[in-house]
């Protein structure tokens, strides 16, 4: 197939023979005619433990001094992957983020890259080595080491994968793939062969957490070939694609949602310019970050302000808001934090209408009250009561038929 | 006092609580008005733990990955220290040895320091803040990680302290200076204030491990005034000195042994020019390290050949050695691994007749049977029967009166 990038997590590489069976896999890619570059994550628990260590003396450490410190830990598994290889007669070659060269901008323990110096490790390639990269870490410019934050060897993979011009970048995780949804919730729930990239961003952001939500942007970004693959079991996983590609799309790929979220609304404000401003201003200004924000059209001049945001964040905004209420005008606040998002995803949906209706109609079916509306191009979330959630998910998965495989899919896999 | 370079070794910085500690001596010799670098080594412990990993992995793990792999413990150590300067509000800076940098040559695991940028540190210490610097590693010229081999941390101290020009390198250690002999073996043993380099390094060599003969070897070189103390009581420790400051050397310095020895005697061989290549020849091929090598006078054309070895090769030698005793012509090869080398160290001893006298009569008093004689500038050794060990220390400490500080010693501290 060429050049391709695997990354394998913390739990794929967490033991030692975990570390070796990771070895056997490279080894067999290679066998197969593959270019093999890897990307690697600290083991398992290996950066809790090191950031216990740090806060045992530092209860705030520096981020500065975290970076070097948690960059130890992919440096551990690049090195014991390397002889896992080297031990197998697989020849190889491991680099930190720093000698890549990875270069980041200066924000420590959340850097993000800005380029990276492929020419060594292409080097390698061209004599046969299979190269292993530390994921999570970089340089900046002054040469001081950065990390990426949690998953970000996500993004190291695909910005390598970028940068090389690979044919494919591989994440290895503990699915294998992604689903129509959380097979916990439906069992019916149907491993996606494809999806669009902006299908998968929506799907990352509304909480299935598969991948890094910047790993997604950034392959898109760069058109990078993602597939999402099990390191526990053989399988095909799901290949996130771009529209050009043409295929025709399913009309609904997946539903997610999101238990994380708490509402709060402001009752009775006068409808003025600059209302919504003054409500969110306060609430930016404590860097509490809003995920749906919604306005009912004014009757007599007054409106209702609804806006969500994380569980953790619920009190203090409710306190936050309840402080400008008298300042804003407003008859009242209240919040409830029992609360579900249900989001349907599918770029299919922007050339097919009815597909809100057939929603709502599932959700009403099931007695189920919509609370909250809110719609994007390729995707629709609704607000609805806590306990809904297992038989809200269950109603729009039937409804769509996302059990069943669409003949486009279909079509699609057997150009391959 | 100027710039301090302080090296604190593993079990200096075992667990987060040593680290605080270490920080606060930093911290009163900033606040003292010393400019401080420091140079760590890695938790006490990690190092074979993280051997162990490898080992676990690759029964001879390749020398480059452990380097890799054994170079992050120093960077942890690094980190810590640097977060507990910063709590204390000591402002500090760390650098990995590939950072700095420390160029050193390619032997992984072993390599050598060929120089050291120390612009940046500098840039550091100007701004106020203390310089961290990971021991024991650095960088070759292509970029790959290397580390100088175990002990090699006191090198980094020593090497750094030459770039900048300190006028100090402290060598913080488990023991509070450099004593006239062991004080397990000879109680009235004392902690010598000042000793000359040569002498250390003869010491260093004969098992008084306080230092690493390396690091010593480079101190001298570049003339860095090197002390050794105490990380866990204070002291003024002992200071390494050249000998041009022209002070009188006290006679006799200190009593090295060494236990780890073991004799090997080829008797009755033709004396022959090349015999002793022979012999040696093939040991050296076996990469089997001699130390003391004896040539009697011959007798009828035939000599005695003796030489020791270290114990855990005697039986390889001796095997070697009896293999090749028939081509040699020997009449005889026998060895003997129940003994003992003691030596006695002085700078002093060259401009004085007699010593070697005093140290043959204070054993035979004692009746202890003198089996090899070596002797260099500054040194005199002997082997004897091992059972002699402790005995044989005392009565040559008693003899040369040095449980007595010398009046040269005490006139050298006055100056200060």
């Amino acid at each position: 197939m060429g050049l391709v990038v695997k990354k394998f997590g913390g739990t794929s590489v967490g033991t030692t023979e975990r570390i070796q069976a990771v070895a056997e896999q490279v080894k067999a890619s290679r066998e197969a005619g593959d270019d093999v570059v890897v990307v690697v994550s600290a083991m398992s628990g290996e950066t809790n433990r090191l950031v216990e260590l740090a806060e045992s003396i530092h209860p705030n450490p520096p981020a500065r001094e975290v970076d070097v410190l948690l960059s130890t830990g992919e440096q551990v598994t690049i090195a014991l992957l390397t002889m896992a290889l080297e031990q197998i007669d697989c020849p190889a070659r491991c680099y930190t983020g720093a000698q890549v060269r990875i270069l980041t901008d200066s924000s420590f323990s959340r850097a993000r890259i800005l380029d990276i110096d492929a020419e060594p490790l292409q080097e390698d390639l061209q004599r046969g080595r299979v190269v292993v990269v530390a994921g999570f870490q970089g340089v900046d410019e002054e040469g001081a080491l950065t990390t990426l934050g949690r998953g970000g060897s996500d993004t190291t993979a695909v910005a390598l994968a970028a940068a090389l011009e690979a044919s494919e970048c591989q994440i290895y995780t503990d699915v294998d793939g992604v689903y129509t949804t959380d097979p916990r919730v439906v069992p019916e729930a149907r491993r996606l062969d494809r999806i669009t990239v902006d299908e998968m961003l929506e799907l990352s952001s509304l909480g299935s957490k598969v991948l890094q939500i910047r790993a997604v942007e950034f392959a898109g970004k760069y058109r990078v070939p993602l597939r999402v693959l099990s390191s526990f079991e053989e399988g095909p996983g799901t290949l996130i694609t771009y529209e050009e590609e043409g295929m025709e799309e399913p009309l609904i790929s997946g539903i997610a949602f999101n238990r994380d979220e708490a509402k709060i609304s402001v009752i009775g404000v006068p409808d003025t310019p600059g209302i919504a401003a003054k409500i969110l201003g306060a609430v930016a200004e404590a860097n509490i970050e809003v995920d749906m924000i919604i306005q009912n059209i004014s009757q007599q001049g007054l409106t209702d302000f609804t806006f969500t945001v994380h569980k953790r964040d619920y009190q203090a905004t409710l306190d936050l808001v309840r402080d400008n209420a008298e300042q804003l005008g407003a008859r009242e606040v209240y919040g409830d934090d029992k609360i579900v998002k249900l989001s349907l995803v599918g770029v299919g949906m922007r050339s097919h209408a009815g597909v809100a209706n057939t929603m709502f109609r599932a959700l009403s079916n099931e007695g189920i009250n919509i609370q909250m509306i809110s719609t994007s191009e390729i995707k629709i979330s609704v607000v609805v009561e806590e306990k809904y959630l297992e038989l809200g998910v269950r109603a729009l998965h039937k409804a769509f038929e996302l059990d069943v495989q669409p003949v486009a899919e279909l079509e699609g896999l057997s150009d391959e």
